[in-house]
């Protein structure tokens, strides 16, 4: 297929790259060009402006937040204005149910098609075409860009036809994360006042939980591995902002996202917020009087 | 080996019975005797007293609560006074830290020997042998008692010779599965406001966590399948103020807990102590304006 | 002295008002007409646009939100187009500290001053004379704009010639008042609950803290009169939302607003939103499974 | 009027004397027997046990908590065993509920009579004969102690002939305290944080509120002037832990008491056990990042 790709960040890169392995034809576009050029060396099209990049009547995006997407898609040279009638936006971003919805008018207005579809993943798992796609659109959208959006994960869900039920499931996941990301590190923080070794814990939990991604968030937790980030603090505030946006839209409190976003604004605060955000552990420790 | 097990309840019945299973010699005690007696039939000896069950000199205790074990150990007739020098007790009751240092503490000075050994399971998972087991006692009752404290589980985790650090594990796990539970709840509300089918979450859920934990626990609360309680909402109460109690001990705040504690005391008071504990994700429901 | 005065809603007419009778010479504007024309038989002017209200040289806006504001000052015929080089804006609304700062700018840009003077008080205090001003801007704006300041309210405070941090003011006020209303509630739910008097614990507050602001909301908590609202719950949660934000940019977590915020959310889900803020106190209530 | 005073602390000392200045004969005790001794050469006579201060028919109590009282009542020599029948024990302490009313039936059960009869006020206070006392118990014996509960305060407050109520009304008072302290803590961290003057806004506080409770914690909190304390830190988290155990016997949550109570456990943490209560508010200040 041919379609367009914007955004080439530490996620949309390697997503783009899969979709050129994939055997897709892919138009790439980046504010700063030179990484758009790395990827026409694996065989991607420079497109100048984002419109350029609607030019084969598909675009994804992978941009880092809500202003971001706005105005690659509202601006000049824009989606909006580059995508024939017919075509179909995919927005892979993390963004808010709001915009997410303000989108699906817009293209509609347009007579486009819009696709939510976040990720859930880090960049390693972007590379490895390992992501965990949750898509939700138009059927008919979706049909026609199931090929786009297996190429980049391992695991492609849809959950209906409503763009923005997407983004809500999306922001939930990062949620339950963000929980468990808060809950490990409180845990430790009464473990290490406790003398109890940390370690022996995380082997415990895993016996139990056997989950992946409680070892692995375990691991760096009990090791203090924040630096360098996956995912820095600081967007992980965004993220949760995001999550309590949905919610009190919705209608539904979430007090554990309430808890963690001062946690996240308690460690910018304090100096952490270019660590990675699982760092809301260290949080959790220097309130028990521990240092690091 | 020759042991006394006292307690037959949901927990404590199956664990003996598989101790027996195992070969062992298993002097049983339980306060309402019919209870002992089902298992006279299974080849245990019916024990009198508390005392008369710590003859073989290893005696293994799973009760209720706090008051229930200490009513056992430092009664009248109780474990205390029947252990001879040299002898264990393993607790395998979720008892507080402070609990435990006494135990620690009122043995020794007897010349006996204390093993804290709580586990991590429901009464499905102690019927089939199938228990966490986290154990922490000194380095000579531990080898002893080995045997023993395999038989009951699938898994045995020793922490150190510090007794109650055992139990600060067992409550650091239960910490974790509250914190889960609640996050569960949290954004199950915020999806079923969404109109987002909360089965589609949990299929997602499923494919990134990967943990069979997430996996029951959220069919549970997708479902609202809290009747009848493997875990009785009110009893979670107890484990949330136990965790609450070691964490102010030790010095750690542990605001999740605070947090789930007053969601507890909260579903009790509209009623839903005798749903299963998992139901504190009807609290959020309730909190959100959902009627269920 | 010559000014204009834009927003004549239950707070803005009154206000409006006390500067007629003050003796000040007052060009209003509303956007529905009507409440503007009420006033003309006071001795006002009545202005088509926002910019023509600016003629004097100053105007006074008191606007529901940011984005009222925003629309009145940056808009067609807007404030920023009427006022002369050198004019005052005095913007009484509860808005952002983020708005505050970008009309600072705006304004200076223009050559034109900007004071925010948020308030204290409900309509009553409003139509008494008796608002509590926080003003803050430059100088020499303030000196000139001071009797239209003093017209207003009972007393003026001028914190500085940061115009925003009289809105940080203005909100940490509102959060001490927000903080008061969810402990009372929660006290008072304690006390049904415990069978004891809310009437006495009423007294026994007011013989303690001897605050007219305690006695009111407490008669209003213990009497269950959140209808009519003299500031909706609705309403409430837009200011919280606003506390959060500020404190999010400044660095300071705020825990209490988080709560609070969390309970408005739950009480608007519940039906309550267009009860007074107050009625937070019925959350409490509902939570400890009280139906009213 | 011929009665006993046992427990001769920073509250329980002036308290006495003041009774003995209001000409009532006074027989007092204290574990330390030289304040006992210290209070003779004002007229009071010295009991050698609890038991025998109890020999006038009344006795008062202000003990630091639930334990110290339960030893005194209960113990040998003990208030239980000193009063006759018909006599009458007040308790000015702040206690659980719990233990109120099991004092309650103990009394009644030897024929004596029980007052639950805790103050508000600091040491200060307490010199001034200026606490207000909340008293509550048979109204016979209300009756009769009046003039001894009168002498103590400023204001005495009935609520009710059920004893635990008056505590209950204590703890509720408490808690309105701990979270007006709380809420100034972090909204102090948000000003400084804000680059706002503490002062400015401590006075528009005043005006606002117009409470002397506001005003002098205010100023503590604005100066940090939390050496000496008034009344340490960690006895608030006793009274935090009172609170929530009072609340969850009842069926009400206390969400703010238990964020209050994480932010005592954090603060004795990082070492500010020793300071007064009101430094909860470092502890908001040291989560905005603020060194002290």
């Amino acid at each position: 297929m041919e379609l367009g790709f914007i955004g080439l960040g530490a996620m949309g890169e390697p997503m783009a790259r899969n979709l050129i392995k994939a055997g897709h034809t892919v138009r790439v576009y980046n504010r700063t060009r030179s990484r758009a050029e790395a990827l026409a060396t694996q065989g991607a099209a420079v497109a100048e402006t984002p419109q350029a990049a609607c030019a084969g009547g598909i675009v994804a995006t992978m941009l880092s937040d809500d202003a971001a997407l706005e105005g690659v898609v509202f601006g000049e040279h824009g989606v909006l204005a580059g995508l024939p009638r017919g075509g179909v936006h995919i927005a892979h971003s993390t963004i808010s149910v709001n915009l997410s919805r303000r989108l699906t008018d817009a293209h509609q207005q347009r007579g486009q098609l819009f696709i939510a579809a976040p990720v859930f993943g880090r960049p390693e798992a972007a590379q490895a075409a390992r992501l965990v796609v949750v898509a939700a659109g138009a059927a008919e959208a979706m049909e026609r860009c199931r090929p786009v959006l297996e190429a980049v994960g391992r695991k492609l869900f849809v959950v209906g036809a409503d763009a923005p039920a997407a983004n809500t499931v999306k922001l939930s996941g990062n949620f339950l994360i963000a929980s468990m990301l808060e809950a490990l590190g409180e845990s430790f923080a009464l473990l290490r006042k406790s003398g109890v070794d940390p370690a022996a814990f995380l082997e415990i939990v895993g016996a139990f939980f056997q989950s992946p991604v409680y070892d692995n968030y375990g691991r760096i937790v009990a090791e203090q591995r924040y630096d360098p980030a996956g995912f820095k603090l600081r967007l992980g505030l965004k993220d949760l902002r995001l999550m309590i946006a949905a919610a009190e839209e919705a209608g539904a409190p979430l007090p554990i996202a309430s808890l963690v976003r001062d946690n996240l604004v308690s460690g910018i605060a304090q100096g952490l917020g270019d660590l990675d955000w699982s760092a809301v552990a260290r949080v959790a420790a220097l309130k028990a009087g521990l240092k690091t």
